[in-house]
């Protein structure tokens, strides 16, 4: 297996409706990563799409032909990967084992959605599909409130009063809000107090209007190359050194588990072993926030705190630069935003800057090793880590 | 690279609407394949799912994950494709470099759909999502328009004159149904005349209702393995020894080339580079018989006769078993069904039964080389190419 590069990045903002159409807004990423590499499109051998809703936002399905030949990347191969929110995560690793294989050398991955435009009833009625649809959506587990049972479990299970545990996860929020101000990106610039989080509406309790991420338009690029191919283009390339993917049945077939998901630990573990490391060696992370209970579990899971313990970490300033384990300092989906099918390119695009030392003021000094967690669903997670190459 | 062999298929019999959920169905199919190649539930590696309408048949998204933990493939990486009617030829191309490359030695790919449960107006109302949406499908390019275009676009270059263009389709169709005959999995075991395809009603000039495949529910499974893990299970593998796949523009792009569809030209070289070979060494093709025309196109396209003049190899017999080149003698889209999401799957399936010399009745006697060429919507087509492997 051959090494695999990221050369270049492509980033829209994230916003509320936008009037772009998915291709639209995917060429725009597409052609900045295309730029950004220093290559051309008709160098682009194949093209990995994440898109979730495209379907349902503009009736569109299987945008990938199109938004390849629209780029000038005529003919090529365009695979479509619907995995939920991890959508483009499972094209960046699919794309991985492409290059890596050496059956491609340039290939160029990336997702899209216009989830805002959906507007946020629609969106949630429309996402649920992506839980289980014959048994527990009709019960009334749309995503918030599937959110907002683990938090009470999570509460049980860790002995954390659930007014404490709305505080922690309120620092979750603030902390994100916080670091989106300096993402250009970001599709909120506002920072945001405990007070706000506490006093917002209640959405499903125990998770209020702030501790939910929003619905999204935008899209994320990037270029994979071998490593020889990245010799000709960089001298600072990101190399993928990890890879992690692994899947769980309907919710309630994890009872014995939840609030812990075992697929994330089993992807986590996949992704950790291949690339020859630890936890304690990951330098930033980039994890699925799309409702602040979930950053705990996530965080936990990953092995970056003790079971029962992140918030504890968010409130003590663990999880900020300068911390034992900086996380979402992009914003996170919470401030930078979540267009489901873009995320997980997007957090791939951050780790990559960061360990270039192109973050700004976000910047985590001196960062080697950075790690991307990307939950679909309930029943999709993949895990990717990113080093940098020089 | 490894050799990448098929050691089990499933199959589902192709139906009209059924009332199982499409889990349920390719559950089926995929406990047959794993049963078929003497292996267990917790031997699979990874799941690689064609589906397509899963959203709109049943409002199940991402069903991939909860088919998989439902066999008992408990937290393995689950994989969604969509690329229209070639979505699980996509997966079982996927699925070939995950294991080629060495990173797996057993997974389980296939497909499954509804579409049948839609109800044909409902059907062909949604997969025209599957055109450009923006620009053509708002001006009448549904699928049957398109291909009714497709039709009057062969008469006039090729100068087959309509009238005559209808009774060479005509003998798509009858051929199709007479091989249906024999494959206890087909939707339809009708015997048909080319009057009764003349005289039926027209959907979109010049294609009549026997012009077109129907939406049929079902699922099709394979087992994928290294050629090493071949060796302990089957004397009998067949090697997918060629994989092509190329993307085209909307349709209007595509207009130069017209009723050419240069994309499945450049995905049938890259298969026959990879495997070696050259048209004249196929013993055997399923191809993309969504209509009548559809064939006659592919046909051309794959290198199996000059352009203009599949029809006539049709109604000479030149396409059946004895013939120079026995095309879909599974019965096709046309009378088998086309389950979109598990068209692929089944495709392979067929040429894996034949090379092993299991088709009965329809058996193409000596068969040693197989291609299937699968279309989805106007911009994405696979071949692969599958050979005995002792």
């Amino acid at each position: 297996m051959r090494k695999v590069a990221i050369v270049g990045t492509g980033h829209t903002p994230f916003t509320f409706a936008t009037e772009k159409t998915s291709i639209e807004l995917f060429s725009e990423a597409a052609m900045d990563a295309i730029n950004e590499a220093g290559l051309k499109s008709k160098d682009m051998q194949a093209l990995y799409l994440g898109n979730c809703l495209g379907d349902f936002s503009e009736g569109q399905a299987m945008m990938q032909s199109y938004a390849a030949n629209d780029i000038g990347a005529f003919h090529i191969p365009a695979t479509r990967f619907e995995g939920a929110c991890a959508s483009s995560s499972l094209a960046v690793r699919d794309a991985f084992i492409w290059v890596a294989s050496g059956f491609y050398d340039v290939v160029l991955v990336g997702g899209v959605e216009r989830a805002a435009s959906m507007g946020t009833s629609l969106a949630t009625r429309t996402f649920a599909m992506f839980t289980d649809s014959h048994y527990e959506y009709p019960a009334g587990l749309t995503f918030p409130a599937m959110f907002a049972m683990l938090a009470h479990l999570y509460s049980h299970k860790y002995g954390v009063p659930l007014e404490r545990l709305k505080e922690q996860m309120a620092q979750v929020s603030v902390q994100s809000h916080a670091y989106g101000m300096s993402n250009p990106k970001a599709q909120f610039h506002k920072e945001i107090t405990k007070e706000d989080v506490l006093n917002g509406f209640m959405v499903t309790s125990p998770l209020q209007l702030l501790d939910c991420c929003p619905f999204s338009d935008g899209a994320a690029a990037l270029v994979l190359v071998s490593e020889e191919k990245a010799k000709e283009l960089t001298d600072k390339p990101v190399f993928i050194t990890g890879i992690g993917q692994a899947s769980s049945g309907r919710l309630s077939a994890q009872k014995d588990d939840l609030p812990r998901l075992r697929a994330r630990e089993e992807s986590a573990k996949q992704a950790y072993d291949l690339a020859g490391i630890k936890p304690s060696d990951v330098d930033l992370c980039e994890l699925h926030d799309c409702f602040s209970i979930a950053s705990l579990i996530a965080a936990e899971s990953l092995g970056f705190f003790e079971f029962g313990k992140a918030g504890e970490a968010w409130e003590k300033g663990e999880t900020k630069i300068g911390g034992k384990i900086p996380i979402n300092v992009s914003g996170g989906l919470k401030a930078k935003g979540h267009p489901i099918g873009a995320t997980g390119a997007s957090q791939v695009s951050e780790i990559y800057h960061q360990l270039r030392g192109e973050a700004g003021e976000r910047q985590v000094e001196g960062a080697k090793i950075g790690l991307t967690d990307t939950l679909g669903g309930d029943g999709v997670i993949c895990t990717l880590i990113m080093e940098k190459g020089w």
